[in-house]
């Protein structure tokens, strides 16, 4: 059977997949299993912030496997505890770390913080969290509740009460009661649409939140690791969330999920806990991939490719403002709102027939995602694809 | 800094971790940071199945990252599809695969499973599940919930409604109502303390839960991958349960978990989802782990290292009457009974000190979850050890 037929007879059908199977792939190129090739303008959703086959992660990978993969969170783990460094000195915060696989179990990290920090405060107890709007937020039964889409809410309940969602920032103070412990957003909305917040808003909540004593929560999975240009999102909106997760890009395709917090003092041993979190395998791979990325920051490069896209995704933009109508996102988490949601899927199957991987986010935004680490040839390959995707349509 | 105080300083205090940092090991050998040897009966609590260091995994593993780590679910992944077919065929029931990352995360899929089921099943919602006194499923706040152990029942609620405790198996029919969806049990409770259930029992209560409708969720995350000595412990217990959820020995320590079910058309598109789950790298590791361990299981070779442990462990135990009051588990998921919760924990530090690691389960129960592939040697050396430790308390 090939992979398709097994993908049917033993895979739950969750996942509409796109017909198409990827065997290799170099930095933002990809092959298929046809032998076609594709410039990848999606990392995997975000995850392979340093590119395809990238071989200082790879390298470090297989040396630490060749010594150790995992053990046990009941004992000291090196790589962990240096992630954990990396990952806070690179924030700017003073922050400690809990490790977990994926975006969901960081975000459920950040909840169980939450509502502890709520609980052991004075005699009400504070347990809701205010969410907004088109916000995706994981797959657990708790995420999907926290996950601003009614439609998201059914078949799984009962679920976990304690969730408000806002239309917007601005709506935000008028939902806050004397139960609410945090809100929680993220600073690009990513599934939503690739839709950046207001800076001013979000910096007049944080002072709202901290004048209140309620935690701001910033879901930080797809916008973390420098795809927003700092290492956070929230760098860039130069704030101070009380809780940040991170999981996609950090790993740069290791599954791992990182929840952070300047609450030093809220968990004791046993309120959390997983089994594989900050193992030696995924706590080496972010430590790779942390400092890749800084050094890439440092040097200037990230921000010069990011330029460079920009420019060429603004001039592609220009000259197709018959199909989109605005231009969308922060750094390398960019859109391009298209005027219906029909011609949104025929871009994206387009595309793919003409060798460039893009994504679809909300109902009418063409997303791209690159690696970070992307070149300039890349780029200019990815869009000419496009072009060529666009007039054949 | 050394990695104590850089544990310290960044990453929360969830675990109570022993004071020891291992660098390297090889199938049940570890070497420590200060070159202490030791031999390890815990396996990273039943997640190196096939030992550390394994040659054929990392292998496998190192060949697929230099081809690609991951890519994403909107799209066909070979080994993913391949795992699957693995998995459901070493399992020998009808059924298909959802990955994601971790037992946590497996769980939450079968309790999403259960809830849809019983969500389309007639008029009346049936949302309800039972589990067991004593049961771990995980450090989600759904699955903190599923896991019967009152003290876990803090901080962090609202809690979903909807899960019943019973006190054991016998008790589950007098708990069953109009609104149970299902039943969630480990065939051998594993954090609980290594207690396997009642075979008819089980039986029972498989017979009974599908003459209602109703559910049987089997958490395999510690008793799956060939722990128990066949691939789930289902297989052991003779049953068919609708759900298994797998993790931690299935991917031989690289994160991945594995919620499986015969409803195969419980789940539509976009009901459930996971960025990195069967991504090419935790699906090839998975792939290869279950090659390892299926041949190994064909050969023999398995069952006579599960006999050689368990009567290297029956002498250790006859030997020390004074310190245990009962031998439990079934395969190479073992326990001893100590007299006394106290004496446990000095156990274990002493086993530590003379270069064993053994885990605690329960109150009062010494765990043994060695690597599958652990040798006659490792055996006896582990056991010299062990005794060693407990003449020197
Ligand atoms: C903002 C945000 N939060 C959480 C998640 C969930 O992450 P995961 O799929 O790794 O559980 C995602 C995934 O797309 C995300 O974009
Ligand atoms: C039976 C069982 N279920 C679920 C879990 C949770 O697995 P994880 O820590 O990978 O989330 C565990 C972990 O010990 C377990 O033993």
């Amino acid at each position: 059977m090939d992979t398709v037929e097994l993908d049917k007879k033993y895979v739950l059908p969750t996942y509409a997949r796109a017909d198409v199977e990827f065997v290799s792939g170099k930095n933002a190129r990809l092959v298929d299993s046809n032998g076609k090739k594709y410039i990848d303008f999606t990392s995997g959703i975000g995850v392979v912030s340093v590119g395809h086959a990238n071989e200082r992660v790879n390298s470090a990978i297989c040396k630490q496997l060749s010594n150790i993969t995992h053990m046990s969170n009941l004992y000291y783990t090196a790589p962990q505890a240096l992630a954990a460094q990396k990952i806070v000195e690179a924030s700017g915060y003073d922050m400690m770390c809990f490790f977990g696989n994926s975006g969901a179990e960081a975000n459920e990290g950040a909840i169980k913080i939450a509502r502890k920090f709520g609980e052991r405060d004075g005699e009400i107890k504070r347990y809701k969290i205010i969410t907004l709007q088109h916000s995706f937020h994981g797959r657990t039964i708790t995420t999907v509740k926290a996950t601003g889409q009614e439609s998201m809410h059914n078949y799984f309940g009962p679920f976990p009460d304690g969730f408000v969602y806002a239309d917007n920032i601005a709506q935000v103070e008028s939902l806050l009661d004397d139960h609410t412990c945090a809100v929680m957003i993220e600073l690009v909305q990513g599934e939503g649409g690739v839709q950046p917040q207001n800076k001013e808003e979000v910096q007049s909540l944080e002072k709202l939140l901290k004048s209140k004593n309620i935690l701001l929560i910033v879901d930080e999975v797809q916008t973390g690791a420098y795809r927003t240009g700092e290492f956070l999102a929230s760098n860039v909106y130069e704030i101070t969330p009380d809780i940040v997760t991170l999981a996609k890009g950090v790993g740069g395709g290791v599954p791992i999920g990182v929840v952070m917090t300047g609450l030093k003092e809220v968990f004791t041993y046993g309120d959390h806990g997983s089994t594989f979190g900050g193992n030696f395998l995924s706590a080496t791979a972010a430590c790779e991939v942390i400092d890749i990325l800084s050094e890439y920051k440092k040097s200037g490069d990230l921000e010069i490719t990011s330029i460079f896209f920009n420019q060429a995704l603004e001039k592609f933009y220009s000259e197709n403002k018959n199909l989109f109508t605005s231009k969308v996102g922060i750094g390398m988490m960019c859109g391009l709102r298209v005027k219906d949601a029909d011609t949104l899927g025929k871009i994206i199957q387009s595309a793919k027939e003409n060798g460039v991987m893009v994504l679809k986010a909300g109902k009418n935004t063409l997303r791209f995602l690159p690696p970070l680490t992307i070149t300039k040839e890349e780029i200019d390959e990815g869009f000419k694809s496009l072009n060529r995707a666009i007039s054949s349509m």
